[in-house]
């Protein structure tokens, strides 16, 4: 993409009303624009990191055979009457239409998604199944002073699994806690994200959160090194440290951010739907399910957090919106032309790119290239057409080589 | 995909709550899923639906230099009152929070998007240039009676354009136009859907709406033949008449429904945002807009309604969930194989091929084939087995032919 095309532009002051790093680098960068407290759009290049990091969840949901929906936001004040959720749950949005008739705004999809599986599922040879959508959620949030990492509108990838017991519940349970440990390798916050030991609630002993260490975080997490897990405030005590086999004194405080979390819901949405199933001999059994949730906006919130410096963000390869930021230097004709080179090979080898061909100063446009966190910056110049050479740096490293473009294309591929 | 692994059912009962075919249609085949009246959930076979309207779209977006952004529901409300749309529409849904802070649940974008144009825009160097974004909207709707075709919660492409000069925009505004007809055409309704005249309000004299006809319209279009454009009723007077060089007793009444629609909106919204450019010389000039709808859930429900039959869904191939209905009868293990070597060549091919593998009677799989309206069904039997060809309907015309595997995928290329 040309960058002069491009509607956003970046600006140098971070916006006064934003105290977190990962808000004020993606508005100056251009990726978001704030519309209130915890209300964010996002801007071109924002919503191809969103739309990277979703597919890279979407084929690990695929892969355990998770079958996409898209259920809505607007949600039947019965369906929450009937779990007790109406008038508990304290963020909660209510709407009302003209004829006063409430509806719920949905902060989570329990109470919609028990009323689809029970209209398909029933016998024994219906389960085990799961869904799972990319949606909008609306909790009301009092303090929203996270950036994009606590929203009062975000979006969120919910699954729910539904099985005929719970061994065969624990089992997904596994397999998707292992999918979860892929998702936050390929975004590039593997290295800091840990499976946190929580409190599972009524219906079952631990849920796990996924908890990536950053001065950003809202919870205090204690890690354990050797295990390679953590556990959180609320569960750090005696029964859990002899249950996990740790020692309190080894285990490091650390301040996180949850990016996902997997909970066992067991029949808690199940009995007050009555989803059931009914055996081989017409006995009826409880349906077990499990749930499994990563805030989007939050873990696009969180890799800025953890990977920028004080010049911008460094985008993992993986969620950067283009590999490449090609820059060229001057505007005379020779520049333009070897720059245009370099772009349509790049183009033609399916190597994304951003060519800054504005007409601005360069101290401007490395600035910009560094503010933006694209992995690799090439720049073409007089001095690089009279070399032979394009000026490659590593926007993460820092460091400078110069490469043919055939030597390049080969090490980007 | 397996149909076994697929969690939704056909069932054979129209809802009792539903009066139009859409609706009846895709909740049969477990397409969508009824929430409430004007509210449903989008299940695996209906996503897959919409993500191919959605992509028709987008590329005719990006090709007419469209950028894709992705705005949040919640809008402020002081934006609203600054449109004086806070008090006067009628079907905008107004949310508070636990402190009485009300914000309104977008029905449409202007309010949100020239207030980002306003950021980043203000030089004659920075326009023209159009942004575009898929995103949920809310209306409150009194009558919401025609299934997906008119919804309180629903899913619409809009984009919005932003020029110098009015010359500018009519230009853009014709390029539009010209992506919509290829939109319609694409999604299998061109021949059905009319550019249809219609009042501008009151800042141009016309906007064009693309009606398409059908029994489920909700509304009346008068249609030229000769000139193959439309007009609607209010735009229906002697001074239409004359400017289209039309005559009124040449036209055709149809009920017809609004699946598109573009509007010059000139300086509507620009003005009270005041979204201004300074040109060369410093002189201040107002920005002129266009916008540019097409409602998803309302293009799928119509080309339901106009591509079906008596026995269900006729699914036009650039809009099908799947290419092939695989259906294999009978349970031995000789058609198993047999059809699982079909089906394995297809995805080799890259041909989407839904495989009927449930332990059903055949006249039940041809049933729901025909329901689900997937364009070519392909049956692989004892008899077909024996023959060494492949048995394959065209579900539009109910021809059969008699083909090799090889014969299928030349002919599905």
């Amino acid at each position: 993409m040309l960058q002069s095309k491009l509607f956003t532009k970046t600006r140098k002051e971070s916006p006064k009303d934003e105290v977190s790093k990962n808000a004020q680098l993606l508005i100056r960068a251009g990726f978001v624009h704030k519309e209130m407290a915890g209300v964010y759009s996002y801007l071109p290049l924002g919503l191809l990191v969103y739309k990277k990091i979703e597919q890279i969840i979407r084929n690990e949901m695929n892969a355990v055979h998770g079958q996409e929906i898209l259920m809505s936001s607007f949600s039947p004040k019965e369906n929450w009457l009937k779990t007790d959720r109406w008038n508990t749950m304290d963020d909660l949005y209510k709407v009302s239409d003209a004829s006063k008739r409430e509806v719920a705004l949905s902060p989570t999809h329990e109470e919609m998604v028990v009323p689809i599986a029970k209209e398909y599922a029933s016998s024994y040879k219906d389960f085990p199944f799961s869904v799972y959508q990319f949606q909008n959620k609306f909790r009301m949030e009092m303090r929203a002073k996270s950036g994009i990492m606590r929203g009062r509108e975000f979006i969120m990838k919910d699954m729910y699994s539904f099985h005929k017991d719970e061994e065969d519940m624990n089992a997904y349970y596994e397999t998707v806690k292992e999918s979860y440990t892929r998702i936050f390798d390929t975004c590039g916050i593997g290295d800091k994200t840990f499976v946190t030991f929580a409190l599972g609630g009524s219906f079952s002993k631990y849920s796990h959160e996924f908890q990536t260490i950053t001065d950003a975080g809202e919870d205090l997490i204690y890690i354990s090194k050797d295990k390679n897990i953590a556990i959180n405030k609320e569960a750090l005590n005696d029964e859990t440290l002899a249950e996990l086999d740790v020692k309190r004194e080894d285990l490091i405080e650390e301040k996180a951010v949850e990016v996902g979390n997997i909970f066992k819901l067991k029949t808690k949405f199940s009995e007050p739907f009555e989803l059931n199933y009914k055996d081989e001999n017409g006995t009826v059994g409880e349906i077990i399910m499990g749930c499994y949730g990563i805030g989007l906006s939050r873990l696009m919130g969180t890799i800025v957090e953890v990977c920028s410096d004080e010049n911008g963000i460094v985008w993992p390869k993986s969620v950067s919106p283009f590999q490449v930021h090609l820059i060229s230097v001057g505007n005379d004709q020779a520049v333009l032309d070897a720059t245009k080179l370099v772009y349509d090979q790049l183009q033609k080898n399916n190597i994304e790119v951003l060519w800054d061909d504005r007409d601005t100063r360069p101290g401007q446009k490395f600035a910009d290239s560094d503010l933006i966190g694209l992995p690799t910056r090439v720049v073409v110049s007089n001095k690089t057409i009279e070399e032979k050479k394009l000026e490659v740096k590593d926007r993460k490293t820092g460091d400078i080589k110069h490469l043919s473009i055939d030597e390049l294309i080969s090490d980007l591929k």
